[in-house]
């Protein structure tokens, strides 16, 4: 009597356990998704090249609910970049641990370029120069990611008995249960940085 | 002939044997810090309540070095805030896989509560009413920590080979090497926080 078959080895397979890995522990190696696969390392690498690309299949992952909106040269572009903003986060948001994994790696994955892409040709078409592109880029994934951890925080951000101000008292007595108070503070910045980008650029048209 | 003695178990200790843990792996259990430091899981819980409490000690190291300005209400609320958003990412960009633990635990830690009391009274004062300041809170909080995590990120962002277009690749050559590309992203993002809020607050004071 043999083994029951395995399922056979794939590299949706071994992203998959690379993905509950990181859910449930923060992080993967090698030999602990060999366990969790019940295979040897070395069977692994028939179907990843290793370590790096499965960082970049997890970050395809991430990045599989980001839409990008069609191409409209007409379309303001704050618009444009909301919407990016929107979609990345909520896809993102799925898989909060995998955040510092997928920031600490180059990236290499067609979607995550093609929507860097995107941005790039906005921000140029709404008149910011390479240098301030680049900058506008790196505020939005910062900002983004950032967002995206929120999403998991707790419904009460606070531990009972600390000790909290009147000021802060009031301000976390008008938050809405979670994830709509999320929700509320991502679109207060997404208006905050739409306008401050408006500001600090001098040839961003406004609109 | 005894085995040799081990360094005394404190919290202190296990702080610090848990943030290497978090820092190789990207989490901690209480097995793994028990075997880390060569005792039982039951000795581990002479010295801490639990793993919860291991995360406030944790959050306390994260916040160690962010150093709070000065109470003076004469002083313009956006220096205020900018001096604590830099303090904060600099401390919390030295441990970016502890990241996403510390904001998946509501907050209990001393340090922690100190500044996020600061920030409600500089909102406030500055004429936010309680629920932007709760909104401004969390947008300082989400940008810092993303960007805490660009610090951590590769200097080449793209693997080479990647299908990167004209405008991003024109925004991509402005960069400088890190850490200062991140540092100039930081500045430049914190300018258009602090024009935003400025913008979508009515009742702020711009100065």
């Amino acid at each position: 009597m043999g083994r029951p078959p395995l399922p056979l080895l794939s590299p949706d397979r071994i992203t998959s356990a690379a993905m509950d890995l990181v859910n449930s522990t923060g992080g993967f190696s090698v030999p602990q998704l060999a366990r969790a696969l019940k295979v040897r390392p070395s069977s692994l690498y028939n179907h990843v090249a290793g370590r790096e690309q499965i960082v970049e299949l997890l970050r395809e992952r991430a990045m599989s609910e980001v839409t990008l909106p069609a191409d409209d040269p007409a379309r303001p572009w704050t618009e444009v970049v909301a919407d990016i903003m929107r979609s990345y986060r909520q896809s993102y948001a799925r898989y909060p641990r995998l955040i510092p994994l997928l920031t600490a790696h180059a990236v290499n994955s067609e979607h995550a370029l093609t929507m860097y892409n995107t941005l790039a040709v906005t921000f140029s078409r709404a008149g910011f120069d390479p240098a301030d592109t680049l900058r506008a880029i790196t505020l939005i994934d910062s900002f983004v990611l950032g967002s995206a951890l929120d999403v998991a925080a707790p419904d009460e951000p606070w531990s009972t008995g600390a000790e909290v101000g009147p000021e802060l008292t009031a301000a976390l007595t008008t938050g809405s249960a979670k994830p709509a108070r999320a929700d509320d503070a991502f679109e207060f910045g997404i208006a905050v940085l739409l306008h401050g980008l408006a500001a600090v650029i001098p040839g961003a048209e406004r609109n």
